[in-house]
């Protein structure tokens, strides 16, 4: 197991900054550089929404021809700068373009990612700025300000690091920063995460990085919503010196930080009051248990029910019977639990036999009021199962998402 | 086009009642009974959910056997006899029983149908009750008290009906009662829905109430959840004499009967501010446009910027983005409208090109704050089309949905 820390020391190798550019009215920080000392391997996840935002497919195009070659991420929010047409690209490359400038390398050396509100243009007098002030800004120990830079509706930055050692006995840094907060979906949503590790990966990091989200950020519902702009990148340098084998500490440690990050971003969700593991098992098949596991998560009746503090189990039942897998109410099984847990193992047993389980209304009461609840729905069927982190729905939700661009 | 009256003055040949037994808590009304004088052929349209309703399950089992000897339907309120198991089934059935029993016929000839918790047994004594003080209280004019009576968190009773002429020379009557509220999905919901008429249609029932329910019931969509209980019943005796071809009033006014109370549910959806009509042309196929449309009336960030009064047009774009179908922004064009029409004749256009049209944000602020608001989405590839009808998600809802068992 890897130890995941909330916080980042510094990433040796790896320089950042976060300031304060006037894309926020605000005033608040708005935009993130990271610059790599040398030339770094990179890999990117993208989101799979038909309607792409003009830096994902900059760093799409780049990644696929330039993949060895990364030196910085320019990061803005405030300003999403997707459904703004060729202008919006012409913005888009414009901006690494001034990185390069500032930082001395190949405009297809950099990459950006943008969020905030869609369909309206980048402000680039406040870019230039930004990459003006964020140069003269660059430290190894500005993390945390860069967390908050890309921050939207998220209430707090999100942050992880991992100090590990290479087979060969180098140790080295790997960690990560993202935003979160609506729009978050499985397959990625409005969620940005960078991360960083200084030893390299005797193996193809693309690969290691698709496995790691899928276990981590393409296992988290906020709100069902998928956005234009998803992008998980990774950056490795050689710093350290090390060089790890798959046998080695790497892939776990990209397992453990982007878990972290995700649940973060699921905790720190828009409104968010309760952190709700979803498991499903018995299912037909994986796909088929993530499905079922995902209809119960965005299912609207669900998570009102939760945030109410109501052990409506019913609910919970009804959503996984409209998710298109066939399902027998006579094999079903649904426990819930206090914590992140099995709870089969040590919880509450609800319904079985098509039927309400005898349990006390006390006790499910008292389980659904603590901050985190497990449910664990056994289909009865077969060997499929899955695991999805999700929240509730809150009025907050409602305020937060109704006003966003007031 | 047939007239629909939001009212029923009666339709000779059936009688109604509205009662209170005791399933609410509250008091208020909560078991309804409809009566034919003479057997009716019956048909009706189910949830697809795979956790069906004992009642649906009677119901569904009862049509195949017997459609053609119909002669009442007991609706309860309060409790959904959902997640019972064999009890629920028992129950169910003597509802049914003790009905024929009163009334003076098999009991294979009476229908059922609940709304409310799930997963709790049904109190029989007041069930027991409630069919005594109904058989007592039946009238020709008492459909209003009917439909208050199948309420749950809707907050007005839900009627239409139609005055109609056989080709034969007779006149005749349609009606419908329905209630919803939450709950609801395309492929019917925690709706149940009961229609009427005193005239023989000569053709099939069932392939008459399918299309019907395709253009009504299966076009809306409050909060995407679908419930165990859904259920749409068509009972038509013969009272009138008259005796209509297909090419008569009768298909246009099922359609137009059921349109009403499927509006209507939407209209009176939980914590409803905004009526929106989300229309969709261009797409590869029908099927392709349903998808689309769907997956924008779901979306809880298009639903609550709605709210919000925020002409947050990219939201729109992105939810169509993710709704599976290969799209490209750059022929995609979105227009906005007041009240319920055809946007791309009667609106502004906001986005075209990939990018923002040039329009006067007041102007889509003002359009916007209706309380009907449409919207078109032409997606530029095909002859694909589509219309659902939905609302927006507000505090309300998460109020309702969070105490609702409390």
């Amino acid at each position: 197991m890897v130890d995941v820390l909330p916080t980042i020391a510094g990433v040796p190798g790896f320089k950042v900054a976060g300031v304060a550019c006037g894309l926020k009215k605000t005033g608040a920080l708005d935009f993130a550089l990271i610059v790599s000392d040398t030339p770094c391997t990179a890999a990117g996840v993208f989101t799979t929404n038909q309607v792409k935002a003009a830096p994902v497919l900059l760093d799409m195009e780049r990644l696929k021809q330039n993949s060895d070659r990364i030196r910085a991420v320019a990061i803005n929010a405030g300003c999403a700068n997707a459904c703004t047409g060729q202008q919006g690209l012409d913005n888009a490359h414009q901006t690494a373009r001034w990185v390069a400038e500032r930082i001395g390398c190949a405009e297809d050396e950099v990459l950006v990612m943008s969020t905030g509100v869609i369909g309206m243009q980048l402000a680039m007098d406040s870019i230039r700025r930004g990459i003006d002030l964020a140069v003269d800004a660059l430290g190894e120990n500005n993390w945390e300000t860069a967390a908050r830079a890309i921050m939207t509706t998220d209430t707090r930055p999100k942050l992880a690091s991992a100090e590990l050692r290479a087979a060969s006995g180098q140790s080295y840094q790997m960690a990560g920063i993202a935003k979160g907060a609506g729009m978050i979906a499985p397959n990625m949503a409005t969620m940005l995460a960078l991360m960083v590790a200084n030893a390299r990966l005797a193996a193809p990091l693309p690969s290691l990085l698709h496995v790691a989200a899928e276990q981590s950020f393409n296992r988290i519902v906020v709100d069902g919503d998928m956005s234009t702009n998803d992008t998980l990148l990774f950056l490795t340098n050689n710093q350290s010196g090390a060089v790890e084998t798959p046998a080695g500490q790497y892939p776990d440690a990209a397992r453990a930080v982007s878990r972290r990050l995700a649940q973060d971003i699921v905790r720190d969700g828009e409104g968010v009051t309760k952190f709700i593991t979803v498991q499903i098992t018995g299912a037909p098949g994986s796909e088929a248990a993530r499905q079922i596991a995902n209809t119960i998560a965005t299912s609207p009746l669900v998570k009102t029910a939760f945030f109410g503090n109501d052990a409506n189990w019913g609910r919970i039942v009804a959503a996984a019977g409209r998710a298109g897998i066939p399902l027998d109410p006579e094999r079903m099984k649904l426990w819930m639990a206090a914590g992140e847990t099995d709870a089969a193992a040590h919880g509450l047993l609800l319904f079985e036999h098509g039927m309400p389980a005898s349990y006390s209304e006390a006790e499910a009461s008292a389980i659904i009021r603590e901050p985190s609840v497990s449910i664990r729905l056994d289909c009865g069927l077969g060997e499929g199962a899955a695991v999805v982190w999700t929240c509730d729905l809150s009025h907050e939700y409602v305020s937060i998402n109704a006003d966003y661009r007031s």
